[in-house]
């Protein structure tokens, strides 16, 4: 991805190298962390966090200051950029959820319009309040096959612009938790012609751009800011990750303030070091690695695919046919007993049972997160529990239920929304008060603004935000949701059928 | 310190076993992180990292859920609130930072006034700009002996509250890096009286009321809401850290909000396990543990007074003698060479070269932070190097020069500030431009407010904030400050004896 410019030397791994330089010391620690390199484990920690804790070090002398970089972790942070094509990095150690807040936060003023992606994770609506910032939410396509809300079309943010041409960036999440995603180049080019940013949460995406098999990055594509977990997909520490920054309009040291803001004053060494090996790893043998990784999850599938019992996506990749995604990313694999024996939490319980764990179900799949670090064994070990389950449990021929289908039939839910003000200043002093809001039923409630986050789960995207006016398209959504017994997240509307409104 | 209530079974890490037992059973990892139990590692990581990433896990059946605690975590929480003395507590992945952040949050609204002690740490700052609260800024009292700001008076809060009565709390940070304190519990008296509320930065702290020779704790004396940084002064890992809550006055659901927004969704389980076996070792175990590692902290101190070269502090604890300030940590000892051979940075500095490090200088000392996992080898190793330190450089008997005295002569800064207003809505676009400040001599100065913090350093504490109006006293006070070859932070005053105020 670097090709272009100077990758300084990617062999070199500056911050883990100066960590074991000095720990080879046996130096006598007169500073924190107080487990003084952990000697204060007693054995049963030992085990487990002895040897990290002996390189859980602070800003000592050569180790460099996360919050002013000028030494080991400035080495770090501008391989890691050359690495993922960026021209700005910076390590996270907060996660993606900082990465999102900053970016936000640098962009977006008190009651400034940003363009938001409905389905976005809740640091963004967090960032949002933070900011005390107005968000015109763009429902996202749904795909008909899975009935997975998956990315926004460049018509619907043409749309937005022109309604809204006061809107500072347009902020995606691409892949989604899935893996499905778009082509991000004419969301970019379309926000550049405007003289606007393109600011990505592509936390899913840590390892695109480094195979032919993987969709492109977003940086590759020309997005101003980019988040990614790279804990997620690549080899870091839990909550690490990295926050991107290319071009002349992400205003980079109010991200460099934000972020010395919201990261603690005492980072932690340990994942700062997982972030620089993780690079390391990918840009010096990324390519091969993720050929192998790429060619067990095929492996995987096919195995899927005798067993004639269980429906999965992706199923290519690329992709070709068109759906309601056009990228996809093959490490992850979103299974369906195609047969109604076994519910996806079911399938999930069984597979728990025989000592493997699934990312997460959504009530209809049940999501597997391979990564190239998945071992050959691992894979073995998954079809063999998956061929016992369908030993167990024999396949069932009734009519599967369409859910999905149903849903699609429905009015969807608003496509370019007003601008919703988002800002935590006004609730921090806690629950709003029974006066503040009233219950009242749907069809009282149109043209009111919701009081709650309406969240029906399938999809689980939020049909309301807190501030957001009720149609009568989404009023008339939400009561066949109901009456086709989808659950409700944040409201009690499923069980009343009323909705909270502010008074 | 909960001998009050029941403790639970402290004998138990229930987040760390359950991790354990998960880790025991071989299983297969289909779920974030991506490194898959260090599967990710090569050899050279794997010697360190290995082992904490074998249970880098997320939130998974039987592992709960930090944000929404049900089960291990918030049984381990329990058990900590139980230790410490609390009626609520929350784990901290984010260091003592977000629990600054989230005080100040939960308890100041936009434009809110909050009397805050003006030493404090920039987390307290970040935290006022983001909930644009308005600050009282009391000065600290300074130790005569060391110069080094300690805490607020009790008759400085009185008057600031006559003076702004419309407070909502009172923020103290409590001890110092360097261990001094005082006694809390007037100061919660005091704002209970008038139904305000005590927020206290215990980061370095956390080991207090445990043993008689160590200061009362900020919660034994009645605090609403307390930080501790569990990695500084016990043995997490660092960024491990807690905020623990009692009262009726604080909004604990006001809180628990404004940590899902600041905290990691995929925080990490190796510190919140390390919080979870610090807890356990303090409360099955603390009193024996501490009484060693004082009597180690005391062996050290009589072999600097042998050495005959070294002044240090603090010389007793509990305090008897009357100073700036009431209450010191045995644990954190600051050594100055009596001599004038050499300043703090040339001590630390031939400290090094033996692989000994501190905490850190302020030019006049050097701070060393022992805890209880110091060993008596750490100890003896201190000495052996100050001994041979001694002996590389002969004492000189020069006349020690006074910068200290010197500051003590000056007019101080102000005692109790105006409300100034913090928002960092209001430059999250970046840096202002020129034509937002001017550069003018301090004298035009006074009665303007200043674009710049301006930090006399020592001893380190801002005379003004960005906002805060420049008094004749202040201006005074910069001016022999600068004539006395006192550096300044923030500002070029220190070179042109001018300072940017707003236009």
């Amino acid at each position: 991805m670097s090709s272009s410019k100077c990758s300084g030397n990617q062999f070199k791994a500056p911050l883990y190298e100066a960590m074991v330089a000095h720990q080879a010391k046996n130096p006598v620690s007169l500073h924190v962390p107080g487990h003084k390199s952990g000697q204060g484990l007693l054995d049963e920690g030992a085990s487990f966090l002895g040897n990290v804790m002996s390189i859980d070090y602070t800003e000592i002398t050569g180790l460099d200051d996360l919050h002013h970089a000028e030494g080991v972790i400035m080495e770090a942070e501008r391989l890691a950029a050359a690495c993922f094509g960026a021209e700005e990095t910076h390590f996270l150690i907060g996660g993606s959820t900082v990465g999102n807040l900053a970016m936000i936060l640098a962009v977006c003023e008190k009651d400034n319009v940003i363009l938001v992606q409905r389905n976005v994770h809740k640091s963004v609506i967090h960032g949002l309040s933070l900011a005390g910032a107005r968000a015109v939410f763009i429902a996202p396509s749904i795909d008909p096959v899975s009935g997975i809300a998956t990315s926004v079309s460049i018509e619907a943010v043409k749309q937005a612009l022109k309604q809204y041409p006061e809107a500072r960036a347009l902020f995606l999440t691409n892949p989604n938790y899935y893996g499905m995603g778009v082509t991000l180049a004419p969301f970019a080019e379309l926000m550049h012609a405007q003289g606007k940013m393109l600011l990505v949460d592509e936390a899913h995406g840590a390892h695109y751009g480094f195979h032919p098999e993987l969709p492109a990055s977003a940086l590759s594509q020309g997005a101003d800011a980019v988040v990614q977990s790279t804990h997620k997909m690549l080899t870091a520490m839990t909550m690490g990750a990295m926050l991107h920054l290319q071009g002349p309009r992400i205003n980079r040291s109010a991200v460099r303030r934000v972020l010395g803001m919201l990261q603690s004053s005492s980072p932690s060494y340990p994942i700062m070091a997982s972030l620089d090996l993780a690079r390391k790893r990918m840009h010096t043998e990324g390519g091969r690695w993720l050929t192998e990784g790429i060619a067990l999850v095929k492996e995987f599938r096919s195995l899927l695919d005798e067993m004639n019992r269980f429906h999965y996506f992706p199923r290519e990749f690329p992709l070709h046919s068109s759906q309601g995604y056009e990228t996809a990313d093959p490490f992850k694999v979103s299974i369906v007993d195609d047969t109604d024996a076994l519910t996806a939490t079911e399938l999930k319980e069984r597979l728990e049972a025989q000592d493997i764990y699934a990312e997460m179900t959504d009530g209809r799949h049940v999501l597997f997160v391979f990564t190239p670090a998945s071992s050959r064994a691992d894979v073995l070990r998954v079809a063999g529990a998956l061929a016992n389950i369908c030993l167990d449990v024999p396949a069932q021929k009734k009519e599967l239920q369409e859910p999905i289908s149903n849903i699609l039939k429905l009015p969807y839910y608003t496509q370019i929304s007003s601008p919703i003000a988002f800002d935590m200043r006004e609730i921090s002093r806690g629950e709003r008060t029974e006066e503040d809001f009233r219950k009242i039923s749907v069809q009282d409630a149109i043209g009111q603004k919701s009081a709650d986050m309406v969240i029906p789960y399938p999809p689980g995207i939020p049909y309301l935000y807190p501030g957001e006016v009720i149609s009568a398209t989404v009023a008339e959504a939400l009561l066949q949701l109901a009456s086709n017994g989808i659950k409700f997240q944040g409201t009690e509307f499923g069980q009343t059928h009323k909705l909270k409104v502010y008074t």
